[in-house]
C-alpha cells in the first residue's frame, strides 16, 4: 500500500520562512466525498502569494492554521472521481493540490488539461496563473502601449519572463530587474532591451535611470522594496504602476513596511498605482489563454522552469523561490 | 501717483515658510506689452500648490527664483488693455496676478467674469480652481458612486468644503477630517455625516474606522501625512485614492517623505491610487462650472471664506493657510 507523506504547517515564520516551519507527516490516502476527486500529483507549484497564507496577519488569501495541510497549485491525474464531470485518467490542474502525492480536490476547482501542444505543467506557468498575471497586469492594469518603456521586477521569474515577452510582442520597450547576471542574460534572450542587477547595483535609482533614458511608463512591481523606490523615482508623467507582488517583504511580512513614500511624486506625475489580483480578470481568462497559447505555438514565448524533484523538496523549493534563488518558474515534479 | 508694493521671494524656506521668506518692495506700476493687460487687483488667492513653487526642488509648477515677483490666482479690473479681447473695466480672473495692487498679466491667461449670480471672488473658490478640483477629484479620479463612503481630508478647506457637498449631492456618505471642532461643526452643516479632529485624535486609525463603519470607498487626500495612513488602513476593496495635495508636508517639502508604505494593502484591496492635477480636465471645465453654478443657485453649495485685507497681509495669509489656521477658502481682499 502506498504511503502519502504530507506537509503541514508547524509554525508561522517570524521572518524569512525556513523548512523547519513545516513537518512531513505520513497521512492515509484520502477518500473523495461526493463532488470531489482523488488525484495523483504529477506537479506542484510554489508561488509568492503563498507567503501571505502562512502569516497570522489578515490577507486576501485565507491563511493556513498551524497543523493544516499545505496546498497550492498542482497538476495531477484523476484516480477516482466522485463527479460526473471527470473520470479516472483525466489530467487536471487545480489550486487545491495538497503538498502530498495523493490529494482530494473539489471537482469545481479542477480544470481538465486537454491541450496537447504544451507540456501539462504549462498550466502552472505560462498557460496558467503566472502567464495570466503577466498578461493582465501588463495589458490591463499597466495599460502598456506600443513604444512605452516597461520596467519589470523579478524579470526572470514566473510572471516576469512572460511579461517581458508580451511587452516585446506588443512593441513596448521592456527593461528587466533581476538578481543575477545569469538571469539578466536570459532576460536579454527573451527580448528585454536592458537590465539591472539589483543585488550588485550600487545605486539602483541611477542604474534604472540609465537603463530607461526615456523614463518609465509602466512598472510591473513584483517585489516592493528598494526596486519600488528606484522605479517610482524614474516614473514618467501618467505612469502606471501595477502592484503585483511584494516578495522583497517575504522576510518581514508581519511588520509594517516603512520607507520612502512617493505621494508627491504620484501627485506630480499623476501616476496611477493599482493593486493587482488575477481573480478580478476571470471573465477574460479564455481569450487571454488563447493569446498565450498562440504566441507559444509561434515560438514567441520562451520559458524556463526550475524543477525540484520529490515531495520531500517542496518546502525547500518554496523558500528558495522566496529568496529569489530559483531561475525560472519554480515547480516540483513528483 | 499710486505706488505698487510688491512681494518678492527673499529666501527659500527650509521648513514651514515664514513671512520673512518674502520682502515687500515698492515697484512701479508696470506697463503692458502687446497681448498683455494691466489689472488693478481686487482679490488674491493663496493655495497649497504654491508651496511647491517656493522650493528649489523640481516640481510640476515651475518654481520662483530668489528675487522673483510672487504671483498666483487673482481677480481684478482691467485698467489698460493691449489685447482686442479685453477692455478697461472688464473684471477678469487669472492665475498670473502678482502679489501687488497693479499687475500685468498675459491676456491669454485671463478669463472675463460675466456671471452676476455669484460674487466675483467665487472664481477663486467654488466657481474656480478649488471647486473644479473638488468636482473632478471626487467624480473622475475618485469615481465616487451613490452610497459609497468618501473620506475627505482638509474637509473645511477650499477644496474639501465643496467636495463634501458634491458627495452629498451625489448620494455618497461623506466623512470629514479637519483640524478643529469648529471646522467639523461647519462640515456637519455642509452635509458631512461624521468627522474626525486630527489634531486631538489619540488614534487616527481607530477614529477613522469608527467614523467609517463600512470602510472607505473613496479617499480625497488633500494632506498626506498621518491622515493618509489612517485612510489607507481603512480602505475597502477596490477603493480609490486621489492624491490631491500634500499640505501636511509643507514643513518638510525638500526632504524625502518617509513613513508607512501601503503596498501590500494596495495589492490586497486592489486599490487605485492616482495623482490629481486639475489641468488634465481642462476640456471639461465648462460643463463642471455649469454644474457648480447650478448647485450654488439652488442653495446646495454653502461656502466659507477666510478673508485677509490689504497687500501687506499676503505672506501671512499664505503661511497660516499652510498651517491650517484658516477656516474656509483663504483670500486676500485689496
Amino acid at each position: 500500500m502506498e504511503t502519502n507523506p504530507s506537509w503541514t504547517l508547524r509554525s508561522y515564520p517570524s521572518a524569512m520562512p525556513t523548512v523547519e516551519n513545516w513537518v512531513l507527516e505520513d497521512r492515509p490516502i484520502p477518500t473523495p466525498a461526493p463532488g470531489e476527486l482523488l488525484v495523483k500529483t504529477l506537479w506542484l507549484s510554489v508561488d509568492p502569494y503563498m507567503r501571505g497564507r502562512i502569516s497570522p496577519a489578515k490577507n486576501y488569501a485565507s491563511g493556513f492554521k498551524l497543523g493544516d495541510l499545505m496546498y497550492g497549485g498542482g497538476v495531477g491525474e484523476v484516480v477516482r472521481s466522485e463527479s460526473s464531470d471527470f473520470k479516472p485518467g483525466d489530467v487536471v490542474m487545480s489550486d487545491y493540490f495538497g503538498w502530498q502525492p495523493f490529494s482530494v480536490i473539489p471537482s469545481q476547482s479542477a480544470k481538465r488539461i486537454t491541450n496537447s501542444d504544451a507540456p501539462v505543467q504549462a498550466s502552472l506557468s505560462y498557460l496558467g496563473m503566472p502567464g495570466l498575471t503577466a498578461y493582465f497586469s501588463l495589458l490591463r492594469t499597466g495599460a502598456a502601449k506600443q513604444g512605452e518603456t516597461v520596467l519589470i521586477s523579478a524579470a526572470s521569474g514566473a510572471v516576469g519572463q512572460i511579461a517581458g515577452q508580451i511587452a516585446r510582442i506588443k512593441g513596448c520597450d521592456p527593461v528587466a530587474v533581476a538578481g543575477s547576471d545569469e538571469k539578466l542574460a536570459w532576460c536579454q534572450e527573451l527580448g528585454y532591451r536592458a537590465g539591472i542587477n539589483h543585488r550588485t547595483s550600487k545605486d539602483l535609482v541611477a542604474d534604472v535611470a540609465a537603463a530607461c533614458p526615456n523614463g518609465i511608463d509602466v512598472f510591473l512591481d513584483n517585489t516592493a522594496g528598494p526596486i519600488h523606490d528606484a522605479a517610482m523615482l524614474n516614473l514618467n508623467v501618467f505612469g502606471r504602476v501595477a502592484i503585483v507582488g511584494t516578495i522583497a517583504l517575504a522576510d518581514r511580512f508581519d511588520q509594517p513596511d516603512v520607507g520612502l513614500r512617493h505621494l508627491r511624486k504620484t501627485l506630480i506625475t499623476r501616476a496611477r498605482i493599482e493593486g493587482f489580483l488575477l481573480d478580478d480578470f476571470a471573465a477574460d481568462y479564455a481569450s487571454a489563454l488563447a493569446d498565450l497559447l498562440s504566441w507559444y505555438k509561434q515560438g514567441l514565448l520562451q520559458t524556463r522552469e526550475d524543477v525540484a524533484v520529490g515531495i520531500e523538496s517542496v518546502p525547500h523549493a518554496f523558500v528558495r523561490m522566496l529568496k529569489g534563488e530559483n531561475f525560472g518558474k519554480q515547480l516540483i515534479k513528483l
